[in-house]
């Protein structure tokens, strides 16, 4: 621990904010558009109260959680994000040690400017890997085959952005990449090389439709992938469930953290609806919009089995690196226990609709 | 394209706040009364999500939509407003060179500062034509007969505004017209002559009353007019029905963008009961709050056959001109493409109530 | 008319913020406790939209309402408030002669700081008489009986204020009734005189209920009253309908503009039950929250027959004296007739719960 | 009284913000976490509107409220908090004149700064004890029988915080207990004492959850006390039925005035379940969120027999001492008496569910 450490999770967003030049603040931080998802998605939570019980019997309680075939020790796991060198010399080197520091798994983003094989070398917990569909089927396997060979044990497929959504806190900023932070794992993926539009063409339905995945692919995928495969940006029911009936590992209801689509559905309003039309076997995930403990067990009252977190990792890692991002984790999950005791929820099994009052 | 071009739709917003003289600001882009149907219109496009659907087959989709007989590159229509020259030295023509640039169909003002034989010699895609009542039928038949000799297709009929609204904004600017901005289409029609107010007798009921058109004028102009004609601001939806009944056109659900009744109810609001009213076969328009992309996608989720746009194309026009209309335009129907593939919508067909969420 | 006048309702009331001392402004415009139902009252209005009908035949149309044995050229009535000398020279008699020139009718506070007769024999449209209940019967209807001689053709008594309600902006700004504003026609009236409170002993049961009327009076005072009387301050159905039952001339649904019960019900909200209980013949008044000509439409719409406006003449009167407070009036008559226009409606009749979209 | 005394409730909060440090402010004014459940306790009596009833004879009426075998003047209760020695030299003293003075029953925090056996001698109408468990069923029952040595006639045991909450407004503030300001009535009370967590070990399910009842030790506790015990922060309708079945004296509705789950439901929100979950005649108290006394009209109709307040309490102490807290409480009671007043209700008997309108 460095005399960095702050004492709040509210300190942390506010001094990386501070740190953070406009540039990085825009392209980490904001949101798609008017930030309308980004906005919605933390007013999701503050819609929804705990109704606690008492004086119920929670020794021997724990915290853990069940994602796949693994057990963690808490439902939170750090969500991937990119070029995280951008945030902290060592990158997603310091977030792997974060991340195994607090014994959470970390799921690294394709876009890691950091070797996948050098952040699992550093990171015993960083065992999901991202990415996106890289333009054909062959070229997304290969990756997904490297991520095997790397030690990673699951994928997470990002299925929400076929196209960038409009950034405009980024836009206005003039955020541009800077020299030194690349994806260094893609860098031999395939390139889309379109031909010029057309009278009448449309670059969106002409060309980029031709090149991002359809459902058929998405279930080839899952039938030749090494590893199981959660789909990632599930916001509608019906898609939940294609997701399942295709063999998917399971669904990450998510916009994107509002970084694509503006005016998507808040994460949290489509986690019930989501978690009902998949039955409650299914692995269901969420991010979007927790910023402390609370809202974790909010998620998990919800139909979630595990959340995903993004910014507070990333206000941590800009505040004071690894042992930065460590702490948020640790608060994270001290919280989400002080919670669990002042709610009367023993584990996570206890942790039901009916320990939640709906202001919406 | 001119270096005054901005990066986002957000930007020309503020910077056409930033440009335009205060009296100037208050004609163009204020409010009716307290504002209240203004800020309305907006609020009801926040209170509407978006529930995407993934990894659907978009290859060949379009954003076509097909309004009467013309088919449109995109559902996004210039709106008619009043003298453009006080936005920029070619006034409507630069609207019209913007409209033509990106596809899109124009709507001219019958207060237009410019000759309409003029903007549509200017102006391909300018092919409509909008007008009020003009006091007696005939003068009404033959501005709509001087509208079809000079080539457009179809007109609306605005049927809103009676009365002028009362608006405080402009009344508090000190705002009037500039010498050279003259309704130059008008200058050969009829002005009512009124007596003077008897002992209890009112402007309302008892002058303007026998000037404004009731539904049997309609009728007989839907009849008798060279060319189809669209009524522009229904909110009912009985109104609506008694309009196709009649033969229109279409019906443009409009509270003409908060500036004449103030505390009318907000366009999107107006929309599910009126397309509801009249069926899927009827052209239903709307305007009211559009400021990007995704609204229009709200827009047609919601009944619309298409939109149209108002104060983001005065933003590009007072920004940057006719260059700054046209990319007002571009951004609009870019965003607009971009949303329909995050929403997994292939054509506008897709777009259906099932898309969207409503918080109201 | 002065140079004084301002073009706009809003302006008025921004300008009477400015002209009047932070102690008049706060006696006059400010809100019991922390101002919650003089808010709620506002937003009451704002969350009801109108829903405008068009092209109906509003030739020989008329704002003018009934009430009680009077046709008012329009449905908007003074209301009573205390110690106008305090915001114009001329005091009530500069409102009368407002009222006067705009045909409204007005209603005299009993706590005039200007004889009754003397407002009387300046006001042709001074015809309504406020008062509260005083200490005893006898003295109650002395006073009632002073005004009819006096020429009022109606009284309306002031039920809601048994006891002053806890005005914190009053109370802070230090005001006191400043030399010479005196209720100059109750300076006979009897005075409680209450003896000293025992042990164990409240102020307000074992002092004050026993001075003020229950409805065994009300109904002595109805019987016995030289002029008809409306029941002011109501918000309770079922006290709406005992005041029906009981004689009364009608009930003014009414908070006393949030100065009394803070945290008491928006006039507006109980409006519509309270028409329904007395069913459609009775007469009922409003008021609370008007601020424009459209808040009247809403009003009526929602079942009143009239309204009264308050704060508005203060705005007026504060800026300008009688000038003001008339062209106060005619704006928000005007408004009105604008708004019957817009929306479609020909009379009063017109305008039913169908031409209003509540939001609450 | 001295000149210190201010003229509103809302004046005394806000001095009182202006007089205490920082620190101090955070101490006893902030809530957990976000300060969520603290906002929402209030914003929850604001959705609460009166519907009064006028012109009922209130003669004889009275606020007097009985609580268990007490009959308090009014259903106004000081609630506990801690350390009042740093709000005002004399401490919980101050409060208990102020308490007396009013005759108002106060709790004595068993985080007093002062011995209990001091404050009963100094406070007559300081008749309640309030507690913790104290990690043994002995140590807990052998507090207990000290109040009740002490001559305290009942005890509040607080059951919602096993740990404490995550104050983040006291933790930035850097507060610490400043010498002199100790919990002077437990120093014999045993302390926890962990062994250090081992591997995969939790300090809340394995050490804490140890330590801190569960019903079966409530119970043993109920059935040996020398006290009747209410059993304060109950949120859930099923717990306040188990807390009357366990022979409760009563349950106190309470989140711990927002300090303790951020997030947790309002507690107005969360009263009327439990009032219909206990039934008519079980004692139902609640705290949270009460500044005016309207506040306390509203939490009577919607279910209490009586509430606790204590930031109000806070804000006359840290203003005026003794003086500042005894008119505190004597201007809740007096708005008390006027809002029955106002609302036509002559006993707590008639403040009913009736008398309010749920904007939630």
């Amino acid at each position: 621990m460095t005399e960095d450490l702050l004492p709040t999770l509210a300190a942390y967003e506010e001094a990386a904010r501070a740190a953070l030049s406009p540039r990085l603040a825009a392209y980490f931080l904001a949101g798609a558009g008017a930030e309308t998802t980004l906005a919605a998605n933390q007013e999701a939570f503050g819609q929804v109260s705990v109704i606690p019980r008492h004086l119920r019997d929670l020794r021997g309680g724990t915290a853990q959680a069940r994602v796949g075939n693994l057990r963690l020790s808490h439902p939170l796991i750090v969500a991937p994000f990119a070029y995280q060198t951008l945030l902290t010399p060592e990158g997603e080197i310091a977030t792997a040690k974060a991340a195994a520091a607090q014994g959470a798994l970390m799921t690294l983003s394709a876009q890691s400017a950091t070797l996948m094989e050098d952040v699992r070398a550093n990171g015993p917990s960083c065992l999901w890997f991202q990415l996106y569909w890289q333009t054909t089927r062959e070229a997304t396997l290969a990756l997904c085959q490297r991520a095997a060979w790397a030690g990673f044990q699951a994928l997470v497929l990002t299925i929400d952005a076929p196209v960038n959504g409009v950034r405009d806190a980024e836009i206005e900023s003039g955020f541009a990449l800077p020299n030194g932070a690349r994806a260094v794992n893609l860098t031999d993926q395939p390139q889309p090389n379109f031909a010029p539009l057309g009278e009448g063409e449309s670059a969106i339905f002409d060309r980029i439709a031709h090149i991002v995945p359809i459902w058929k692919d998405i279930e080839w995928l899952l039938d030749n992938a090494p590893l199981p495969i959660y789909l990632k940006g599930i916001l509608h029911p019906d898609d939940a469930a294609l997701a399942m009936k295709a063999g998917a590992a399971g669904v990450i209801v998510s916009n994107h953290g509002g970084r694509v689509l503006d005016c998507a559905i808040a994460s949290l309003r489509a986690l019930p609806a989501i978690r009902q039309a998949v039955g409650p076997n299914a692995m269901v995930l969420m991010d979007g919009g927790i910023r402390r403990g609370v809202d974790i067990f909010k998620a998990i009252a919800l139909g979630a089995d595990a959340v995903m977190v993004g910014r507070p990792v990333i206000h941590g890692l800009a505040v004071a690196g690894a042992a930065g991002a460590a702490h948020v984790l640790r608060l994270l999950q001290d919280e989400f226990e002080i919670a669990m005791m002042l709610a009367g929820c023993r584990t996570l099994a206890d942790i039901s609709p009916e320990c939640v009052h709906l202001n919406w």
